[in-house]
């Protein structure tokens, strides 16, 4: 393997991934750093599993688990398939199953890690995707499920958002479920088939929906797509159902008076909030946000949901007979940055070094101590790291957008008054050392 | 794929992978902490590249790239085949080369991320691991190979190690590139094999080393290692060269220079040193730490280098004509999490939520109340996540390690003075609502 002959290897990456860039980043710790806080808070166990699982740990819970090998990234290891996790959900659930006895019951823990899926990339479509997911084990209580709901609104306006900014819409499984008793869907494919064909409404429509639990659609390529064969007369129980204003199962009725209980009222109760995944038992909900997001053409765009989750009170059983009905939440942290990014509002703070210019290779004594000087008051400074005219020099200190930059030559050094430039303001002036860090710490707030 | 017989999948994680708890991964963010806000002070760039990249991009630099399939995680895709990255230096290699034409010349930056290896798992061997990275490129000066060390040492010293507690290991691939041309050594495959066995100094001293260096070498096991087969003059020839005291190549001359300029000398020269990496061309250098680690058996281990790094010219030239020589540094931070976690006088705080006891769910409103004081007030806390007997509530919070619990039962209510229960100490009594926040502030500071 690996044997592709070519003099020069790519320098491309693979469809559906992306270098990431430090603003990008900073905005991602700055959601993280939240979150944590958030967390500790709420009283929720960090935890960390790892990247890999035994694929059959995870496999009973595919995305699509009529085709496994297309959702996940495996290796045969041995004589046992490794999978990289598609989701932070399973692996929880194997760790409850294999620390049953040690861990507290209920138990609740977050965790923050990257997922990936094997799927077929396209544009906008990434395969590797940092999640935040927090859950609770081993218990009934709709507070849980309410406290979820809470917990993420908090995140999301620690994060800036207002309450103008987002929704979450809720609804339970149990409406879908009494719905296929009702038309008599018993069959599991056609039930994850009509689930998935109104996981589309958002997306597509009505219209096109009702085409997908029929005999099926074709898009605007032409793509035909099965349908899930439900008669039209069930078709139109199903959206009659899905329409409703009011909640009538009792797990809403329960839910939805702890959150006014809490006080908050960002939440709408909506039916038509499917969530693809075949696990859910209960309560489930979605995070939406509700500002402009546009697309790389600048073109506003139908965002969709940054997260969601719910109730999934049998999915640990899947190992053994436990006792672990559960609840939990998944925020996509790339899109949420992706948004984030994009609000008016959104500042992030990046730090640039001020540079201490090199004009020769025997004064580096000198320009050190400088260096350190700034340094140790919290000024971000770096000696240009190369030996080059001072003409590169400054291109170098302009492309990575250096506040400052310290001209620090052999009269400089004999007079021990340094010269220092503002690149904002392109002034330069002739300071005493003692001056230097208050003088950048103007240029750097802008009060120069 | 994927299909192994099993009424219930395994609940064991595949070998060299683990979970990871709370305490560890805390004392992670205190180091990550510290990294990132070094890195702003030293002016490096925060990037991110994927976990994945096109196998023929990394595999030219894989670690062992005589057997390149037992040394990644490598997938078919399409057409192209796939690799999880070993390191973070060939995905930074691969970027400069993709980027030449944007990047800063020179280009400082840090990157955090997972690393994987394929390799045959063993006790105390992970197949996963995560790696701090810092790297300039694009620069022959010594001062970025002597900063490199300073800013390791800083970042240790920050995590609360001592000067006499690690020491930074210098020496020069020169050496070794000098010797090898001294004794005739051309061939590529006999080079790298005399590299790796003198990489193993440290761990097997000089005798195992020179049977490496020789036919081979039968370990305890009686498994047999095949040597480099030089001559027993030469072996004594590197022998003596690499048992010098005093630098003599040019590398190290000037680097050390500029260590001294730093006020740095927590570091030594070691010819010994050998990094057994072949893209290195001049300045290597390990970090290694001087106390005691324990093994999970408690016996103190030769716990060795948590990191290192070098100066490597040419391999971004693997991908066309670039002009970017450079120089990096690797800390492996769950070895250094390990090792920190072992030292006495270190502590990390973890937060544990007070818990607030359901007695009556009609109540819920009250305990949200008080959770919502509590929560503003910066105190972790908890309604207890269930509906169990009072008992099983209090088993649960000592089990969760939390500090206080709340009563607050029918009559508390009425009369609006919850109990408070002191789980350090034992005690309880019933106070003021408004008594609640400052009462469990002392509980957690210890002063009550």
């Amino acid at each position: 393997m690996i044997k592709e002959k070519k003099n020069k290897p790519s320098k491309e990456l693979p469809l559906g991934f992306v270098d990431r860039q430090e603003k990008e980043l900073l905005v991602r710790d700055f959601i993280i750093s939240n979150i944590k806080e958030i967390m500790i808070k709420y009283g929720f166990q960090y935890l960390e599993t790892p990247s890999f699982e035994y694929s059959d740990s995870i496999g009973k819970f595919l995305p699509d688990k009529d085709r496994p090998d297309e959702g996940v990234f495996s290796f045969k290891d041995e004589n046992k398939w490794l999978s990289l996790r598609y989701d932070l959900t399973a692996p929880l659930a194997r760790y409850v199953a294999k620390n049953y006895l040690e861990i507290p019951k209920p138990f609740k823990r977050y965790q923050l890690g990257t997922v990936w899926r094997n799927e077929k990339p396209g544009p906008g479509r990434f395969r590797e995707f940092l999640q935040f997911d927090a859950d609770f084990v081993g218990t009934k209580s709709f507070q849980a499920d309410a406290e979820l709901c809470v917990m993420i609104s908090e995140i999301l306006e620690k994060c800036g958002l207002s309450k103008s900014e987002y929704i979450i819409k809720i609804s339970s499984r149990k409406i879908t479920e009494e719905l296929f008793k009702n038309i008599n869907i018993k069959d599991k494919k056609q039930k994850l088939a009509t689930l998935r064909a109104l996981d589309k409404i958002d997306r597509l429509g009505w219209e096109s929906v009702k085409k997908l639990l029929g005999e099926g659609r074709k898009d605007k390529s032409g793509d035909f797509t099965k349908g899930a064969n439900l008669t039209l007369n069930n078709i139109e129980l199903i959206e009659k159902a899905l329409k409703k204003k009011t909640p009538e199962t009792e797990d809403l009725i329960e839910t939805i008076k702890i959150l006014k209980d809490y006080n908050f009222n960002n939440f709408e109760f909506d039916p038509s909030i499917i969530r693809g995944l075949e696990y859910y038992t209960g309560i489930i909900f979605e995070v939406n946000l509700k500002f402009d997001v546009k697309n790389n053409k600048g073109q506003v765009i139908q965002f969709g949901s940054i997260g969601g989750g719910g109730r999934y009170d049998n999915l640990v059983n899947n190992f053994g007979n436990y006792d672990a009905p559960a609840t939990g939440v998944s925020i996509g942290l790339d899109r949420l940055v992706y948004a984030l990014i994009q609000k008016k509002e959104f500042k992030i703070k990046q730090s640039k070094p001020t540079i201490i210019c090199v004009f020769d290779k025997n004064s580096m004594k000198e320009y050190i101590k400088l260096q350190s000087l700034l340094r140790e008051a919290g000024v971000s400074t770096e000696i240009y790291p190369g030996e080059s005219k001072l003409k590169k020099q400054m291109e170098y200190a302009n492309k990575i957008e250096a506040p400052a930059v310290i001209l620090y030559g052999e009269n400089e050094i004999k007079s021990g008054k340094p010269t220092l430039r503002d690149l904002i303001s392109g002034k330069e002036k002739s300071i005493e050392i003692k001056e230097l860090v208050n003088e950048i710490k103007k240029i750097i707030s802008g009060n120069n």
